[in-house]
């Protein structure tokens, strides 16, 4: 999963977290832009999906901007998962497809298929025990420390930060023959 | 997940359907990657992190090859993902990071390690509920209706297929101002 799902729970929390407080004035794709730290044409695609899924409404014209399309309760976070999925894959298959003439290949590949589609439900039915309430009332506990932080200057705290990306090992070894 | 976790599995089924037939002649990169239908330097590689997580073995020399290090009995397909993930990462994370002048951004990132370790975590969970030895035994079984479809020149089976990747919608609607 590329970095969409994290950038359309951001802008869902966000909107959860800070819309409410300003009801006359929904939040932009350029004020989500500005906290995910990316392009506002990369937020209005991942926005363009969450409305599809029925999860975001927009209110065009002077003060407009996106608004909750349900209450945060009743967004899970398997459907925001399944709103943007469409466009995704979890488990990479072959890169070529298996060799067509070779039948272990064919039936390694079929197998394949349930293993992951196992998988994929088990990793949607987490994501489906919450919901963005959750995340907002998670994110709402949170804030007033990360006001002092950020009004600090002070870095994010890295240590429950993932892996960097791409990480490679210094040596490899190849192995047969 | 790229396709490396599809090419470990794909070689260790493999290793474990064909080794037994010929314990003079392990399996070779080669003849891994004509079935996975890529090169055998990608091959290799994931030999190599299998081989560092003690699932394979490498036997060099004329006759050598790659051999399962343990039974497949013993070989969870948890233990496969982990021997691969290291260089991997389910869910990508903010391209560039949340901006870290933005506090709800920051509880948001937060939130978000926790829900996908825990997403992560039922993954990898479902994976080991299964084992190289069931793999075996479902390939086993399919293989000769797939040795006498291949015979026959006829194409793998598509309905169980995964979606192309990088499929994209055909319009997009620009969402907020």
């Amino acid at each position: 999963m590329t970095s969409r799902l994290t950038m359309a729970l951001h802008a869902l929390g966000m909107i959860a977290v800070e819309g409410p407080k300003a009801p006359g004035a929904p939040i932009t794709s350029e004020a989500l832009a500005a906290s995910i730290n990316t392009n506002p044409v990369v937020v209005r695609r991942v926005l363009a999906d969450l409305r599809r899924a029925g999860l975001v409404e927009t209110r065009r014209g002077v003060g407009g901007g996106v608004v909750l399309a349900r209450r945060p309760e009743r967004i899970t976070l398997q459907a925001v998962w399944e709103a943007l999925e469409s466009q995704e894959q979890l488990f990479g298959r072959h890169p070529a497809g298996p060799n067509p003439a070779c039948p272990v290949g064919r039936c390694v590949a079929e197998y394949l298929e349930g293993l992951y589609g196992d998988a994929e439900a088990a990793l949607k039915a987490s994501l489906g025990e919450r919901t963005l309430a959750d995340l907002q009332r998670d994110v709402a506990a949170h804030l007033p420390a990360a006001r002092t932080a950020c009004a600090r200057g002070e870095a994010a705290p890295t240590s429950r930060r993932a892996r960097p990306p791409g990480r490679r090992r210094a040596t490899r070894t190849a192995i047969g023959r």
